[in-house]
């Protein structure tokens, strides 16, 4: 394989000399040197070594077009003449303002950021501003970016994640103050009876409670309307914000998966596929509540600016993007991704293994377990699994040319037809087949 | 005036029913309503009503070589067309990466991210990842990004600023948690005795001292040989890094602010200029402490990641723009930069008003005090002094057509010349003698 691969071998062997572990993101590492692209069309995306893969990462989700989509190639063309960033505003912040704003229900005022990370962090400092109250809830094993007080328990484990009734507070990075630690209230996600105790614990205290509504890193599995309608309530009851965050998850259904609830969230953070493949981070949500931004109130609680904020690049993208992403797409894309399913699920039949598929929308993941996993705790991989699910996507990337995201995820685009999906089908079939011994030892420990 | 923007004003009346206050970024409002950009070109913005203004703001100091330069422009757009945001590494990242740690001394290795917000916050957890400790330091009155812990005592005022011995803490958001308070360290910029008694304080909870070498937001005054080598000294003996915020200074010198000085701090900051018009932000420093953020390392002291973190389009735009800021341009812009404030003091002196200058390489900011201050106590300005000075920048934007910071400061670009600079000096003029009255009125009081 290595021989395939000599020019991304080299480059990693420089860029070791210069970037901390050879990246600048710990996603795109891949052992023993992670690949680089040399160019991307539609789904594809070919390496400098001139291999050509169906990408079904997308960029970690962010792509909904996937690569160099021709309309928004030309739109970013046209702007990228007249200037990229300005200490002015622009027109296309407005219009793509306007954009979403009319397509969710919830959100009657936004603002934008420059990614995730800034989205999210703004959404829990607005909420405390809002609220007046230091601390946040969130769920065991979500990411959520990263903000430190985001980012506890994240990847808690069972040597430090305590019991289910009081989930720990368990830090990310070292050296994490422990006061950042006792800020953050954290439960089982989709558990409503442990989950309202925790919080009744805390009740006066909590600015927000956070929620992804289909947590990839918990396992890829959709908030219960029940366990959202009691978070919904326990927030009404105690004076809290309800808050989503959608950056991965808007892209499952035309208002985001929050459209599948009853209810509406105060304020939901959004990033990845709003963007058009470029950076973007926002915050919408409650007129009332996004008051807290607007430079034009006395005292202006929660002072926030940033110099690339809804830069005219990423908001020409981001407009087009989601412009073409419309109903009639929404629907399309993720009727094809539940019919792919639907086949793999046939696969994993055929091929006689113990995978599920969890997942809503256009995304979905593989578990390497008979019953799809219902909680963090129960999707918690071992050192066994996971090097059983490296092996299935080094089949698949090498021998099948299919690149997926780390965690044995796919994110679809609406780039994508049964050309791509067959080979997705036929590919997992020869992968599970393969590895089938492997994946079956993994069920008897 | 109104009749002139009448555009700018309807785009505000509608951005206000979906934008919160109408807009993404404070720094772009302005009374009654912001401009909106049309288009802009080198040192030219024109705004949506036709009025082309020569920009001295360039983005909030973010844009080198003005707007569109031609060079970015080609390069990005053949980025485009391959695809702008991958999976897998690229390559464009690695020469980036390898330009950049030429160019400076102290950067060992570098990580990109996408603000300098995300570059700020991610240094600081790296400080504490490192260290294991849970503070941090910084001067009063600096602005590093809208990370909370940052952000403290960035807007504090005289009456909670507290004793200049021991500055207080103070939030800048409403609801900031009081722990995050209790973890910043609050300094006196360029004060050594009082600074060095403060840390002393504290001395084994500190991780790093966070220094922006001309802070923009204390006074635009660089930090003093002495004051720096101070904090060095500190930080070796008391086993706590010393890191900058060159966010925005790195357009003062080749190596950035840094090179002026004897010592060479742990990690640096960068953001604003280094992406080449194009959200970016970077954390660069010497290969021991950067290596928290290497995935290969077990275990990972800081796990680090980011989906436009390193992006093609980011990478391509930056490494163009500081390619084309070698050694020659740097010179170039600081002498043209040196002669304009030159020129500017011989205005200030047959305009007889009490206004002087700070700043440094490319960049300097306007005070309405007979001498510079020297402290961000000094730099502090009156309700009465801000009302003065968004006078003369009004009267510059719309008489003089000339588009500055609205802290009353100018950032050059390359593509800058004397025919810019002479329309400058003329306007600041015209600007001081008409509001001469108002200016003077201030120093009585």
């Amino acid at each position: 394989m290595i021989s395939d691969n000599k020019s991304s071998e080299e480059l990693y062997r420089s860029a070791c000399d210069v970037l901390t572990g050879g990246v600048s993101r710990n996603t795109v590492y891949r052992k023993p040197f992670p690949h680089y692209a040399g160019k991307a069309s539609g789904c594809y995306i070919t390496d400098v070594d001139g291999t050509e893969r169906i990408d079904f990462a997308n960029n970690m989700a962010a792509l909904i077009h996937g690569h160099a989509h021709p309309a928004i190639v030309a739109a970013v063309y046209e702007q990228l003449q007249k200037g990229t960033a300005y200490t002015l505003a622009s027109e296309i912040e407005v219009a793509f303002a306007q954009l979403m704003c009319r397509r969710v229900k919830g959100f009657e005022k936004i603002r934008f950021v420059n990614s995730g990370t800034e989205a999210v962090m703004a959404m829990i400092k607005a909420s405390r501003a809002f609220t007046g109250r230091p601390k946040i809830a969130k769920a065991e094993g979500t990411y959520h970016g990263t903000y430190d007080f985001a980012e506890v328990s994240q990847v808690a484990n069972p040597s430090n994640w305590g019991e289910t009734d009081h989930p720990n507070s368990v830090p990310l990075a070292y050296g994490t103050p422990k006061e950042v630690l006792d800020n953050v209230v954290i439960f089982p996600f989709n558990d409503i009876e442990r989950t309202l105790a925790i919080l009744d614990n805390q009740a006066d205290r909590i600015a927000c409670v956070l929620i992804d509504p289909v947590p990839h890193r918990v396992g890829l599995m959709p908030a219960n309307d029940d366990f959202i309608e009691a978070l919904y309530a326990w927030t009404r009851k105690n004076g809290a914000l309800l808050v989503f965050d959608e950056v991965v998850t808007f892209r499952v259904g035309y208002g985001g998966a929050q459209e599948r609830y009853k209810i509406t969230p105060d304020m939901t953070a959004l990033g990845k596929i709003i963007g058009g493949g470029f950076p973007v981070g926002a915050i919408a949500g409650r007129n009332e509540i996004m008051k807290v931004f607007d430079p034009r109130e006395t005292p202006l609680l929660f002072p926030n600016s940033g110099t690339f904020s809804a830069n005219p690049i990423t908001m020409t993208a981001g407009y087009v993007a989601m412009d073409l992403f419309d109903t009639e797409a929404v629907t399309k894309l993720n009727t094809l991704t539940a019919e792919t399913i639907r086949r793999i699920e046939e696969v994993i039949r055929l091929a006689d293994v113990p995978v599920s598929i969890t997942g809503a929308g256009s995304m979905f993941r593989f578990h390497l377990t008979p019953v799809p996993p219902a909680t963090y705790r129960e999707a918690y991989q071992t050192k066994e699994a996971i090097a059983v699910i490296n092996e299935l996507l080094d089949y698949l990337y090498f021998r099948e040319r299919i690149l997926m995201i780390n965690t044995f995820a796919c994110m679809f685009s609406t780039v994508m037809t049964t050309k791509e999906t067959d080979r997705l089908c036929e590919g997992l079939h020869r992968a599970f087949t393969e590895l089938k011994p492997k994946i079956n030892a993994i069920q008897k420990k």
